[in-house]
């Protein structure tokens, strides 16, 4: 069930990065967060070979091919980078593990204003890219892989996020640790996130001059905020993340997404990003009304996967009816769950390509 | 720490019931969700007299002896019943544990058709309240310990809500098997929900009859959906829980409850009840504009107690600046966490009740 690569002919212009720029794509383009995933057979196959999650993420040879996995096999109109949002913390430090059934565990989180003051990125242009070389490889093998058949997107994810496993060790279902931070120590708050900052931008820039077509800040928790929260302790350090990484390299599209956030579409909207991600509780009539200058991205329910091909088709038809001819970038509104039939995620993505 | 309950005076305004029925109080009422919980030494001093949770749950003393603990310890202006919106799950037929560490398991979960036919629930009338008899005499005697000097809140988990439950077979992240039935199977799903919402309604009907001066309906999941699968699966049950509930005890206001579900708050005003809760997520003046008519409760961020006194007071007179003199019943944006610091519990309602 792969897709024939046949080659692209010259000046071809990708849908996926005409609608992300703001233009009329050829064909509406869809990708899938977490497209190279669980989900896939191959995937799990490849995976099997790593004792751990971590090695096989160093490993460009093996990111390079379950990059490309669901290009072949489901058809989407770019591949993203398979990596982690966490790679980032061994170098700041941290002995990071992936448990298998219970996800990320930080066993040294960083909780105190000492560690945090010893960590790297105190400084704008202060890096950690030197201990990252293998993700910068792993986007050169790729795009030898894909050989400009669909663009790469690159990725990082938002300081808030991070450090939220930084500070709360794992996953958490209140992120209590970190907002208590926030709330009860703000300068040792924001000067984590001013790190976080200063490596992601700098991350994210050698990611495109690696060889990214588009970089995605995927700052997932934010919807854990207030607004106004929200305004005061995460938007200006992922205005700088992206202000930065915009002037740094320009033409290359900027998406934005966080999970649960409706109430801060605005501020989303405020960072100047290329794209906005949006989940499924956002409708996209509401989103299209009040920013009509904006590309979306997003955002069928995942588990709305787990029903049939036809009612999959019949749902993207009557989505396809709200997006009109507006450029968007067909998407899930969170990342595709493992237990998703493939054919089912095929289905998706047939529907977005398909008539009307 | 504990207030002295000095009796109150023959024909008595609750502030609290009298914000909940829309007029004006003469202080501002408090309550806090889970107030009768892990953070109060005195509750885990007698939780750990019972070999189980559930066993405390069916122990009418000890449900009356831990809800009236936050009214004398932390001051709130109303009681809400020691209980949890699972104890329906065993006369439906599920056996359901509550695991240290690890929350509510159900052992069978309900995931066919077959097996969610055979639920009690098929008829309207038809109910559960024999079996839930301990949670009547829990309000009966709690009411007995409160002599009048704050109202008794009973309350249900929305039918959406509890659903999730018996066919995840405990918490979830994602809800994927509830959803997956929802939108593979809706047939079955509705039998579950509608078996769900006769129960709820007659379950609630009889808390009211036994004492209980206002309802809730915590439908604390409901922020899983799309607007438009909310409406499609949860709304018209919700819906027949509440009318049900209303015409059967008028003057017994009803509130509802919902974690992040900003999207949905036109929807949870459509219910017509009396009370709509929000979470932290919703500004308070984007709620207050849009339905000048509606009373609200909440909404501070329940991690905002990690922080101090001082800035939990200074938090809530913004708060007040805001809500002005429209009737409001103070709350947190969702349950207080039980690392909460207690004095922190006290600075809030404390600091609404001061003056500005």
């Amino acid at each position: 069930m792969s897709t024939l690569r046949t080659p692209r002919p010259a000046g071809y212009k990708h849908p996926f990065l005409e609608a992300a720029l703001g233009r009329a794509p050829e064909r509406p383009p869809v990708w899938i967060m977490r497209q190279a995933g669980r989900y896939l057979p191959d995937y799990r196959r490849v995976r099997k070979s790593f004792p751990s999650f971590l090695e096989f993420c160093r490993t460009p040879d093996a990111v390079a091919e379950v990059t490309v996995q669901p290009v072949d096999q489901i058809g989407v109109d770019a591949a993203i980078l398979f990596s982690d949002i966490l790679v980032l913390l061994p170098p700041m430090g941290l002995n990071l593990e992936f448990v298998e059934g219970e996800g990320p565990v930080v066993h040294n989180p960083a909780r105190d204003a000492a560690t945090i003051a010893a960590m790297p990125g105190g400084k704008d242009g202060d890096d950690i890219n030197a201990e990252l070389a293998y993700v910068f490889e792993g986007i050169r093998r790729t795009q030898q892989n894909l050989q400009g058949y669909v663009p790469l997107i690159g990725f990082a994810g938002g300081p808030f996020t991070v450090a939220s496993y930084m500070v709360e060790g794992g996953s958490s279902k209140e992120l209590a640790r970190l907002k208590a931070l926030m709330f009860s120590d703000a300068k040792t708050y924001h000067l984590l996130l001013t790190k976080l900052s200063n490596l992601t931008a700098a991350y994210l820039i050698e990611q495109a001059r690696s060889g990214a077509n588009a970089l995605t800040l995927m700052d997932s928790w934010a919807g854990y905020l207030s607004p106004a929260d929200y305004r005061a302790f995460v938007l200006p350090h992922t205005k700088s993340v992206v202000d930065r990484v915009k002037a740094a390299c320009p033409g290359v599209p900027v998406i934005h997404y966080a999970n649960g956030a409706p109430t801060l579409l605005n501020d989303f909207v405020s960072l100047g990003v290329n794209v906005v991600g949006l989940d499924w509780r956002v409708e996209l009539p509401d989103a299209f009304k009040a920013h009509p200058a904006q590309v979306f991205q997003g955002n069928l329910d995942p588990t709305f996967l787990f029903s049939t091909p036809e009612k999959i088709t019949e749902r993207v038809k009557q989505m396809k009816q709200v997006v009109g001819s507006r450029p968007h970038v067909w998407n899930l509104g969170h990342g595709i769950l493992p237990q998703t039939p493939v054919e089912n995620a095929r289905a998706f993505v047939d529907a977005v390509h398909g008539a009307l």
